[in-house]
């Protein structure tokens, strides 16, 4: 994708720019390391995708995108701890490194300073993009417990599950296009239907997540195939094949699901019922039908179909990787 | 201090409001839980005595004073963990009851619910506010780090000390301060001098903390004499003893300090050398020094003594307690 390329070369260079040199480096360093080692940069690619839409500046939007870029990376510290994950992009995580003290405190410091990366805005931009980003953070918050409260929830519906995803990815991808719109200038409606196409784009992206670990080419992906299912994990696919099931599989997918064993014959006969029941296909229908939803949003902005193209690429790439 | 208790009304009432009823459950409790167990409030009534000060009106005020006080408790949620303090305010702690995981993200929340308390603000105002706001936190960040840093640092010198106290706490009552007095629609050079008075206030609550470990009134005080030395804590007694002793007695503060031992010699020994370098009338004038230099500050602000008068008394209040 060469357009994102491009994007990711600007904001790999205001990241560059805008490293940390604030004091005590206990607090700061932590903070320089996990934003440097990348990842793609979607969500400030967002950002600066949305403003150039509407013919905004790069550098009036450049900061507000880091903000966001800092946020991601404030959930990923703290996420990291407490799923007491050793490795981030293959490097160890913050507290492996420096204990769970500094995680907390520089996860917390992160917020705050990417609070601060709006400030370039005038007030009444500053206002509405801060509401913004508020209301984004503590949405993620309420999904990140969701997501832990289904562990240990034998009730949850497909309803919850998408109810979840969409706090925990949904909103961020569409808050992103929505602050990058409206620094361009976009009136609220176009801002609005920008956010609805990052959302259902973030939904889509989350189920496919989903379909990938049972159905994706591991080894592109890095990860063990059908890892979900070992950890009993309730994913799109388990929740609406509970939906679909019979009666018979219903109670044989909740009599794997309530194992806790690292048995092949547990993946063997889940996705034996997964097939019975036509999941795959009705997931990527799912899918799909997200990405139509985000496409009408995207519809609804009255530009020329060509400087929309990159939106529709984005959403092409993030929902066809193989893995 | 009668005026304090109808503010400490006020700001009761309002936290009642103001109760998160928001889902998930598990993420808002802790945070309503935390709230409710009260403490003296000192925070928010700053932002609504500076706030009364200039004619301002409470409704306009109240939201914003309950932000810091929000503020003030992400920060005890997240200090509990970081402390392994199983008690705060004789209650079991969040982490303690919840886990580390829902302390931390239910801090994280509360950090995040604080700035969405400062959104009925108009534009300007909501700028002015989150700026300083958010300034605050980062400062009070990186002064929790130094407090860490300097547990391990030998070379503290007295003037870091006042630094890391003045980030810890004294700004975060100067920003109160500042914050009730921009909603009022004080000057920014009034705000400034109240922002002024309510850090140096600040720095002499915290250097009176110091004082009384050792020479409080320990029964009321509820800790243990001395626990400062014990635990060979860089107060400003003994980093001014430090900067005050002979040699001799420099070697001896030393060497008891790089012991960790429970030892009744080791206080006695590191007292007397308090009382031979005069440290505690010398920390007493210090805190003398830093109360005048606030009222100094007050008195800029051109308002008749009458409607200062609180602000004295609640200096007195801070500073005049027997432990």
């Amino acid at each position: 994708m060469e357009f994102l390329d491009h994007y990711q070369e600007t904001v790999a260079k205001a990241i560059e720019k805008y490293t940390f040199k604030n004091k005590p480096a206990e607090l700061y360093e932590p903070m320089n390391y996990i934003i440097s080692h990348g990842g793609k940069r979607l969500r400030p690619i967002m950002v600066l995708m949305a403003n150039d839409l509407f013919g905004g500046n790069t550098e009036k939007a450049i900061k507000p995108a880091l903000a966001i870029e800092y946020f991601h990376n404030f959930t990923l510290i703290h996420d990291d701890i407490m799923d007491e994950a050793p490795l981030r992009r293959n490097k160890p995580t913050i507290h492996t490194i420096h204990g769970i003290n500094i995680g907390i405190l520089s996860g917390d410091a992160l917020l705050i300073k990417a609070y601060q990366f709006f400030e370039d805005l005038e007030p009444e931009l500053f206002k509405k993009c801060v509401k913004i980003f508020s209301e984004t953070g503590a949405v993620l918050c309420e999904g990140q417990q969701m997501d832990v409260n289904f562990e240990t929830d034998n009730n949850v519906t497909y309803d919850d599950y998408i109810q979840m995803i969409t706090n925990k990815t949904g909103v961020l991808s569409a808050a992103s296009f929505k602050i990058g719109a409206l620094i361009a200038g976009a009136s609220d409606q176009d801002a609005e239907a920008l956010y609805n196409f990052g959302k259902h784009i973030g939904i889509a992206f989350q189920i496919m997540d989903d379909y990938l670990d049972v159905y994706g080419d591991m080894e592109q992906f890095g990860k063990r195939q059908a890892g979900d299912i070992y950890e009993n994990k309730k994913t799109v696919l388990y929740l609406l094949a509970l939906e679909q099931a019979t009666e018979e599989e219903r109670a044989e997918l909740k009599y794997w699901y309530s194992k806790k064993i690292d048995n092949v014959d547990k993946v063997h006969s889940v996705i034996n019922i997964f097939r019975r029941t036509k999941i795959d296909e009705k997931v990527l229908r799912l899918i799909q039908k997200h990405n139509e939803i985000g496409q009408d949003y995207l519809n609804k902005i009255n530009l020329p179909e060509e400087k929309k193209r990159p939106f529709i690429e984005l959403a092409n790439y993030l929902l066809r990787r193989e893995s």
